[in-house]
Parts: structure tokens; sequence; C-alpha cells
């Protein structure tokens, strides 16, 4: 199963795709779509565009996208939330499902702790990725968030046989 | 020229189309666009399609959508953001151009005063539009952007000129 994670961002929208087959996970490919044009709707269609081209290349199964709150500035609230409703639109109209998790379920399940800083997620994705190359911070937010996504989408009956397999 | 007005909403958006013949308006369409689905993506894609059928049957030369702000709530402002994004979006995509107006300038525009009240906006839309059944105050907000984009996208010029031929 091929899962999309998004980091919304009016600016930078990174993504990334992993290949999940049961508990193993593989990189497919990850980047940022940076807005480009003079105007609000400009930018909101450059972005819209570049994340249609990344899910018609990659035709992921899933999506998943941070539920993020700026909850100190409603001006950059409102921006990050026309970032997000592309980022929530784009895979819906191309008929895949679309998750959302709270930051601190993403850096629980992928670093094991709630609180945990950025850079302790960036390390996280990239030892269990290893030796991929990330377009940056937004790129490696992403992954994070469709490894996140991966853990959750699996039937938990799967995992405990998986695991019994190993053992 | 025709305008298309805005009040965008993740529940209920408000759409309004006016033909704008130099100081003269004259009414063409109002609606609203519920959300239906059962998660966010759904909804905004249900606001997308719905949007983009208005955009492609009314074919406006312009648009506007308010500039809106819920400094109270966080998680209110991102949802306004993510309607906003679409309502943004579906123009661009027809490749029309797309104003934003903050709701004081509309106020003052359409009823004169900055702080104006919601009936008082809604009466002066009634009064510039005589006749007309509005489909509910979303699409009234909806043509009073319509009305105040009318406004600021005529010319200086040929609106005074306008007034001396009256005079």
């Amino acid at each position: 199963m091929r899962v999309l994670g998004i980091d919304p961002g009016l600016r930078n929208l990174g993504w990334g795709v992993i290949e999940v087959e049961g508990s193993r996970i593989a990189h497919v490919a990850n980047g940022v779509c940076h807005s480009e044009g003079e105007d609000l709707a400009m930018r909101l269609l450059s972005l819209h565009r570049q994340l249609t081209e990344v899910v018609a290349q990659y035709a992921p199964d899933t999506a998943a996208v941070e539920q993020t709150f700026v909850n100190k500035d409603a001006v950059g609230t409102l921006k990050l939330g026309q970032a997000r409703g592309i980022a929530l639109l784009v895979p819906a109209q191309a008929g895949v499902s679309v998750g959302e998790y709270a930051p601190n379920k993403v850096k629980k399940t992928v670093v094991g702790v709630g609180h945990a800083a950025k850079q302790q997620v960036d390390h996280m994705v990239k030892m269990q990725l290893p030796g991929v190359v990330i377009a940056g911070p937004d790129a490696a937010d992403a992954l994070a968030i469709a490894i996140c996504h991966a853990h959750y989408i699996r039937a938990p009956g799967a995992m405990l046989k998986e695991k019994r397999v190993r053992a």
C-alpha cells in the first residue's frame, strides 16, 4: 500500500510517499511544493497544480495531513488553513482517502513521545528510511506523517500476526 | 462585466453573481453551497464541485472573496481558512482574477459605514437589487462582496464621468 503524507504550508508544502508492506516501509519519493504567484489565489492554484502532479505521478492508495493550529496568530492560522484546504482537496479529487493526525500523535508514533523536538522527528525519519535524501524539513515532516498513517492503517490483527511470525 | 462574490464557510458557502455596466448593477443569480461528506476532505471536495459548477454556469469575468478572521477561536479560523482556500482556488482554476476585501471595506462600500450591522448590509443589498429572492444570509453577504468588488473595479475616471452626466 502506498501512503502519501502532506505537511501543509502556504509557502512550502512538504510531501512524502512511502510503500508499506506489513510492518516494512520503504521510501518512494519526497519533495516540497513552493507556491508561486502574485496573489493568494495564484499561490493556491500553484500548490494545487504541483500537488495534483505528485498524486498523479505516485498514485497513493491513501493520504494523511497533519492537524496543525497556529494559536498565537489568526492571520497565520487562516493562511495555513487555506493551504490545508488544498492539501485535503487534492487527494480527495483523485478518490484517495485522507487521514488527519494531531502533531503529538505523529511525534508519539514516530519518536515514541508526544513532545519530541523537531530534530528528533527528523532523526527517526532518517533512521526508518536509511540512505534517503530528504528535500528539507517540510518533506521530513511529511514523511513522518506518512509513517504515522502507515502505523494506524495497518489492521491490528495483521500487526500481531507479523510480530508472532518474527518471534 | 460579470462579477462573482463569495462568502466562504465550511458548512455554507454563499455566492452571488451580478452584471455590472458602468454604474448600473443587475442581479444574475445567488445561492449557497452546502458541504456534504463524512470527513473534512470530502466536505471540501463537495464545496469545490459545487462552486466549480457555479463558475462554469455563470462564467464571471472577475471574482471577490471576503478577508475574514475568526480571532477568538483558532479551530474556527483554520476551518474557515480551508473553505477560503477552495473559494480562492476555484475562480483561479477558471482563469478568473480574485479580489479580496476586508469586511469593513465591504460594509463601508455597501452601507456607507465600516461598522454597519449585518442586517443593514442585507437591507442595502436588497435595496440595490430590488425584487431579488436571496437564498439566505450567506448569499446576501456574497452579493454585498460582489457589489463592493464592482465598485472598486470601475475606473475612477469613468465613475466621475457618469456622475457628471447624471448631474
